[in-house]
């Protein structure tokens, strides 16, 4: 069958099958050595702690597998996890998701009116650009920098300037994909900047609970609870096949999330969500964060050590204090995106370019990668970065 | 906070938290005798094979929470299970959702253009007009009636004054609320009329494979792969909170379905699709899709004796070969409505109104009720009716 004849609004008929897709193929591939995807590690994964949640829940609730009410006592399970990040919020405020991407989803839905501007990073997590595809929004790309993160000039000059975008999307911790945690001061001013330009800010918070020092600061949400709409999510401290994740808003948000949830996939306690309620409830939680920060802190050391030994002079890199992430800035003039398929054929190893994340696809990260480090073993991540440092001296030379 | 002073996009204002909600918590009170809601029994659950699945998901395989590409042994258990309802198709035309809703969702998302028109049958699935709420569609509604199904010359006659709506949707077997299964001619004309005027039919099946007579029809889809776009669930035939649908359609449409799906809620094989898969292989569908219908069409048998012996004379129903539900009419003038709460108080037992399924909330059905019988036990959905047939005897005195 011929695509034109396919019943499509038309911009979904201009949709494409993504470059990115294609290029993953070849990034996953066995053999590879991969930083480029954001997955946890799997080995890491509370497995036998999730096989005696699940057996509990079917063994002792005959209606686990129902349709049934949002589950209050995993809201409140939330509420302190919220207060661990040093926000205080109530189980009426806490709405729970298919994942921090319906999250994102929902959120959008309900704000952003067709035609709308939209506030992002320059260097933006690629998902949440999906989520605005069908609303052709026009999208106020500020600066964002790997060692400071958002340009608080940038977004106060735009604002002052007139414009209202519909919200600022942001991640003040473990930054996707720069890896950069916001300072206390820009956290203040940012905050500060929203509530005096009435502009919300969908804050996610993703990475947040990974982090790997002592001094953790307080998310956007914690400074103010009525402009900032808060995003998080188990899939990267548990598991992301899971599919749960939540959202902190103004409790008269909550039935509009409700309503679209439904429409969406029906607004029904998922049986995972009663297997994290059941892993709660055991007190598992605290102990395999502590391991999870442990082994990702471990990662990232290696990570940012190898970097140090291999690359070649004039490469510069974050380093971050959450997340899973390094943002990795060549010399301008070099070019990640037609240096991957060389460095997959020459050193079987991957990463994801800058351009990846770029607003609209731009140039203006085409001399950055984003390398992860959760994903593999240490040994690996050192032989993968022995292996990129070969391939940019070579492109150097 | 008050509501004003939110970020909402106009039509996310106007929702109100809806009287359907209010009206659940009175219904799903203990002690109520129900058959308001579309849910499953859960007491037929497959739960012991469920958790057998999950225990050896988990303990056989590393990945099982991860992130991870589509399952292509379970899109092809999919193409089996389509195989015996009549339908031919390969595995790159099925797209795995999160449930039938989210497959409605992810299609209407696609195919249908803001300010565009969409054709509804009078009495519809309430959750589909959820879905084009954000759309502002034209809603093109057909007569539909609860004998015959969906009326052919009303479709005819809306296509030939010029309409050219997005799509039709419908449901050809145990359809939503009114219980009818299109006869052969009916579901012939309707494909012809759709090729004819190049309309696309989404058909809703998540009831078709709950079928009690020997004779089953195959559904549209199988009379037409180009025009026909099917949607299927798991949520009736083994549990809805594992959240697995999926869709039959054209196979260029999948890679639009998953960039559309990744933006919802990342396009993951899930743990849950893991735990279906498994108890797929393990061959245990078929028996307790056998049990599953032995079960429900004794409660139906049930249902529709009570209906014969407890209703006043003048009400009619629908004698359904499929799904889980019957359409009672009573005489016009009735109001289902207003007699809700006096069922309640007085007899404590429930069912829907005609309202909730009418177009934009008319008043043609205002006369009608759907009940449900694949919930209750036998000797309950004796008792409910009998308690419905005091409270209607009462009201017609």
């Amino acid at each position: 069958m011929n695509t034109s004849e396919l019943p499509l609004a038309p911009w979904a008929r201009r949709l494409a099958p993504s470059a990115i897709q294609d290029m993953l193929q070849n990034i996953t591939k066995p053999g590879v050595f991969s930083l480029a995807l954001g997955l946890p590690a799997a080995e890491m994964f509370p497995t036998e702690g999730m096989a005696a949640s699940a057996a509990s829940v079917l063994a002792e609730q005959g209606s686990a597998l129902q349709y049934s009410a949002t589950l209050q006592p995993l809201r409140e399970h939330i509420v302190a996890l919220m207060a661990k990040r040093g926000v205080r919020c109530s189980p009426e405020q806490v709405f729970l998701t298919t994942g921090a991407q319906q999250g994102l989803n929902l959120l959008v839905r309900l704000m952003l009116e067709p035609g709308q501007s939209v506030m992002l990073e320059d260097r933006v997590y690629s998902g949440f650009q999906q989520v605005l595809e069908p609303y052709q929004a026009r999208r106020l790309a500020v600066r964002t920098e790997a060692g400071t993160g958002i340009d608080l000039d940038s977004v106060e000059s735009v604002l002052a300037s007139g414009e209202r975008p519909a919200f600022l999307y942001t991640m003040s911790d473990g930054h996707n994909p720069l890896g950069i945690s916001l300072a206390t001061e820009a956290r203040e001013r940012l905050v500060k900047l929203a509530r005096d330009y009435r502009m919300p800010i969908i804050e996610d918070d993703a990475y947040g609970f990974l982090n790997y020092e002592d001094r953790v600061l307080p998310p956007l949400r914690a400074l103010d609870e009525q402009w900032v709409y808060y995003v998080g999510s188990f899939s990267k401290i548990l598991a992301p096949a899971l599919r749960v994740g939540w959202v902190v808003v103004p409790e008269p948000m909550v039935f509009r999330l409700a309503t679209v949830k439904e429409s969406s996939d029906i607004d029904t306690a998922t049986f995972t969500q009663r297997i994290i309620l059941s892993f709660l409830d055991s007190g598992r939680l605290e102990g395999h964060l502590t391991r999870l920060r442990h082994e990702y802190r471990l990662r990232r050391d290696t990570l940012l050590k190898a970097l140090e030994q291999h690359l070649p002079r004039g490469a510069k890199w974050s380093k971050p204090s959450s997340g899973m992430f390094v943002w990795v800035e060549l010399p301008e003039g070099a070019d990640t995106t037609a240096l991957l398929s060389r460095a997959l054929e020459t050193e079987r190893v991957a990463y994801l370019p800058g351009q990846a994340f770029t607003v609209a696809g731009g140039r203006s990260a085409a001399h950055c990668m984003r390398l992860n480090f959760s994903n593999c073993e240490p040994a690996r991540i050192e032989e993968a970065v022995a292996r990129l440092g070969r391939v940019l001296v070579a492109a150097q030379g």
